[in-house]
């Protein structure tokens, strides 16, 4: 694993340029002065960098409250060379409706947007814009830079305006046509700073440990099974998405964060029985949660008690049945 | 509901132009010369059109084997206006990579391609144009259209090739670079024909039964106890989906395939269950198993069962205990 | 089935003589004024007297705090012609010690006790009587009988002491040499009244639902998927025991006591699937709870949530899908 | 513990005299010759030798195909001074019905027989011996032996027939009125050898492994929940038993038999699992199975699966997640 030395900062590739979200989630990790940023084209590239040594992490989105799963992500992450998240952060999803000078809501035809921010506004642009076309763009700043090139005056723009995020307003000088456009405004996505496989962040007391499981087969006693093992010894699953395997309908892979690090005792055991069970199972990292929010601890899956019942149980195999 | 008379044709929304898997999809539903055929720029004013009457049904992808559930689909069906599937069809899934005239493969630096297209064919294009650009498309054959507008001589486009369905090669008149570029031989896309709400189609003894379904709350618990309603009742699942329901982080819609009919014992008293437990269900049709494949009846799930056993109840409470 | 007109008083089979428990237990049902007391000498002949017409009802201990379930009772109602439970009766048990005239406790060498009883005091007798021997008795006031027909001399008599109910004392002019020797003051047993089948009690709200049921096979997978027949329709339980059915080791028959009645909605769908899935289920009736206690009735397990959901799907099958 | 030296034999308590099943069960572990024979007059006895030292070992009756568990034993075993099982027997039950010289089947009207003997014979005696009343014996053999001290004349016996063990009849010399009088001829007693707690057999491939489980509380779900311990872990139950716990209605203590020993990986993480949930769990030893048939292992559940498992999760948490 290439790695920096210890007074080196830390390089960071993530889906950039300047003004996207994923680089605000970035700025909550490390400020531009304390890590290298290096922006990339998109999510495959920025987790490709840190496989191939390129750079020493990755700001990736996973999962936003409107879309879900980015699917690009939990495939790059699911399959390829391991990788673990070491990090999540959460940033509010808001969107500006910005414009060449002069334009008017009333003139606008054509709205570039990367398909998620389309989504994310399409109750606003029904009311407001109903017969508006969507001009896909790459990324959420990719129209934002095309403006600001185009020297603000729109000639030769294939769209007439463009969702962007409220950081790209400032950054590339443009002028808002209508703020806070986004149809939930508690809209949030989750960020994950991806890393090369190695020692895991230390328990909190309030982690996350995401995994990727595929199930022994095709039934819904295969997925009840599944949800068994972590219910059985008391872990809570606060995401479970089901992803196709690829290779037939009707193959899962589920996409899972349970609540508890793989130091906790009962997060270890769920591990185990999937790992026993299940015919995949990959790790992807356990880290501090976000929100901070500490798991409820049902009776008899501390820590203690796993510890007790281990020594209980050398006990009766010693021969102390007493 | 507004609906065509009985001699006239119907009409069918989809996912156009010429060319695309969508239209293949619905010439082995209908024929052009027995149906009307009514384009649309995207699932979302396919389904809309149902919706308004102007369409009598619509042909949208609701799942590929590459990338799963089709959001857009998933989305418009589970919220909005009533409809119901009423069929699925099966469509494999190639591409061919088209070019203007004079482009070698060697000269292409950015790819027009839907992003599901470039998603199905990462691994080709990694290998043969690795430094290649996504330029993404609305639609999978919108880059041929463009490419038969630009009269072959690709003046003017933004991108020097672009990934086609192998239909969409004759009906514009392009020339191939190279053929079947999926990384995935036998992958398949499955559509589904949406109608107005009514009559279901009757049970043929291979049936699917698609449903929306919301979780009580938000613990691994929940999601157990709705599998349990199928399984207690003998139903098996050929899919289940999870979708975030959009206003936090955490809470997820179910969009589920249940083998059987609504008419089937086992599978109407699963969704009573469901409907009883769970704040939201969603009926979204019974309709043929494309590959017409039988369920298996687990012993005392079929109908006869059932039946016999609300005799049973019955005579119980009827006074007739011996 | 033979049955008394309705002016006749009821009669009623039981455990005699005077001064049982049983006995206290048919007190609470009916007085001597108000029906027939038929005394029998072991459960099963009240029962049998049930079903050859000659009682209109038996009175019999079905379980206890301290011994569990009454092996006779069960067995008696599991197998042979159907009878039903119309009502539950509960009875403190408590045990006087007595003896004939001049007999001292330190005198005590062999106590005369129903096995039951002689369980029921086993520390006390442990304590007080270190040495005593059992001597067995075919009912709780058999030994009072003997020791009344002595003249209370003792003379002949095979014991010393007898442990007799209370009731038993003043009935048979005995002398108390401990009062109140039971193990565990607030021991209970439960008694059932037995009827021919017929029309089972409307439900009070309050009621039990007793039942008998095989297992299809021999594994704990049969015994979890059994439970969960009730747990998916929010059923609790108040009673189950296990019993051999007696062909083979490890074949089990299930005595159940559900909360509810057989008019509930959530109760009637368990008992269709025990009927759908076991290879045998015998309804032993539903009837008031002694304690009144309601059950808990969990979200979405109410008749009316039932009902509800029948007519959603009514409308579904009938093609109202909107 | 008291124990005897390495060259003494062992003293064996069990329920005698000579004849009961009890014994035969004992000859198939030591012969008279080999072994210390102790006859007690009850199994509560048998137990309390072993406890106080004065016998090395109890032979007792826990289960029989007719019975289902012995009560004596089960609460014999679940509560005071701890005991271990080490070893199974199975012993075939037959009675035969005996009498004193002269007696004719035609003339008998009381039948001595311990209740478990009287339950076993009770469709024969319905037949030929219709009115007959019961004189409850403390033993199988008790009435054999009050018999053959009467010199075989019956003069002053309380009854005109006993049903004894075929073994019993030569042993006292008596006169068979009629054989294999038991209802079910396949019938069979098992029973188990008791020692003080201590080292455990070794494992042989085909174990069992008896507990006591109280539930955390008074639910199906928690019912539920302790199979799912087992089920979760792919280790079968030969044999659960409820027992009440004794100071309530409604609160259960299990007996439970589970294929497989302590020392196997899936027992020990279910007992741990149990150790944990459950209020009070009660070792009561790993021993050969007497029909020496090996469990199925499910997949993921053998030892090798445990240890490999265990060592990939402590290759994660030391930092290894490639």
């Amino acid at each position: 694993m290439p790695a920096s030395p210890p007074d080196t900062p830390l390089r960071y590739a993530y889906l950039g340029p300047a003004g996207t979200f994923t680089e605000e989630a970035l700025r909550q990790v490390a400020s531009p002065e304390e890590a290298g940023y290096l922006p990339q084209t998109d999510v495959g590239s920025a987790i490709a960098a840190v496989r191939a040594g390129e750079a020493d992490r990755a700001v990736v989105a996973i999962e936003s409250t409107v879309e879900g799963g980015v699917t690009a992500t939990l495939d790059s992450l699911a399959t390829g060379d391991p990788l673990v998240i070491v990090r999540e952060v959460l940033v509010p999803v808001q969107f500006t409706l910005v414009a060449p000078r002069g334009v008017r809501l009333a003139d606008v035809r054509r709205v570039s947007a990367h398909p998620h921010a389309w989504v994310q506004c399409r109750r606003w642009l029904a009311t407001h814009l109903p017969g508006a076309v969507h001009v896909p763009a790459t990324s959420n700043t990719a129209p934002a830079a095309l403006l600001a090139e185009s020297g603000g005056a729109g000639a030769r723009l294939a769209f007439d305006a463009a969702l962007v995020p409220p950081a790209a307003v400032g950054t590339y000088g443009l002028a808002p046509l209508a703020q806070d456009v986004a149809d939930n405004p508690s809209a949030l996505t989750r960020f994950v700073v991806v890393a090369p496989p190695g020692a895991v962040p230390p328990p909190t007391g309030a982690d996350k440990t995401t995994l990727v499981v595929h199930l022994p087969d095709n039934e819904a006693g295969a997925l009840l099974a599944m949800l068994e093992q972590f219910a059985v010894r008391g872990v809570n699953l606060s995401r479970i998405e089901s992803r196709p395997i690829g290779d037939a309908l009707g193959r899962y892979s589920f996409s899972i964060d349970a609540e508890g690090h793989v130091t906790d005792e009962r997060v270890g055991e769920a591990l185990m029985g999937l790992h026993r069970r299940c015919p995949y199972v990959r790790f992807l990292g356990s880290y501090p949660r976000a929100d901070a929010v500490e798991p409820l601890v049902h009776v008899g899956t501390a820590d203690a008690d796993f510890v007790e019942a281990r020594a209980w149980l050398a006990r009766l195999r010693g021969g102390d049945t007493a």
